[in-house]
């Protein structure tokens, strides 16, 4: 009975590769571990990388200090 | 000092309702495990339903089915 | 397909207790948001009092106090 | 290696405020726990006052009634 | 930056298996959402029977119940 | 009303520490943000180094190499 959270930073996931990473972590879980995919559920959350720090600073900032 | 997280998909639960649940989750902690009200915090999120999967599939393709 | 999670501190909560708190959300879930029982997961995490905080001290300081 | 997850309640917190909280944190993580910045995440969740629950009620009406 | 945390019940999964498992999210995340291995963290977190609930009973019961 | 979780590996983190970690960051969210300690619930989990993937393998097997 897996329950997967999945955060990752707001970054346009489309809704196929969001379905993408849905099958093949239950994929992942019923072959290695023997889970029922009828009982395993994921939560993908897509964070503001206002929101998500990375080595003390916000990915906001990181990114615009490599794109610059 | 409870903490409680409930993740929900996204169906236009209303505000009476989510009250009404955090009403009724902090009731049953208190009565049931003596914990006090002020310490209980509750936090509800929505989850799209393209980010919530279940079976292998995302809720989004679950629904469009049984619609269908 | 509700996932719940209930954090509170370690102190000796039984079985019994623990499993009567699954069923209140469970039925609270199902009477107020229509939610399916036999798609909403609950999961109970017990926390150390020294690994749980408040008002900036950990629980197990605020215990002695209010023991002392 | 750590990971934390920061639950607010959803109040115009700004940019910088979120970036400053995530350098704090990060710091003290590094000062009193030796750990590496460069391993650290840091997510911040803003939550609708409807959403988070204190004490049995939704933080929507504590405000009101404070307010009023 | 995926953070993934993974909730699965304590049912003796080995060192390796879990191995397998991180490196297979990883690898998920990486070819269909394009994220570096090198910022991806994952936690698996084993729970109790007791304090895993399902339909509105603890995990430790329904199995006694299939296994009876 | 936040609430903090803080995720790091089992590595012997102290008591004193943990504490500190606690006073730190309520301190830090009073300061930055201006939320009220008797408010504020910080949550410390040690996870085994077997059970934290970053890169696609474990810690327990990045540091045996790393002590190699």
């Amino acid at each position: 009975m897996p329950f997967v959270n999945v955060l990752i930073t707001k970054d346009g996931a489309t809704r196929e590769q969001k379905a993408q990473v849905i099958k093949e972590i239950t994929d992942t879980l019923q072959r290695v571990l023997n889970k029922v995919p009828k009982q395993t559920h994921i939560v993908i959350e897509e964070i503001d990388t206002d929101n998500w720090g990375f080595g003390g600073e916000t990915t906001t900032v990181i990114r615009k200090r490599q794109a610059g």
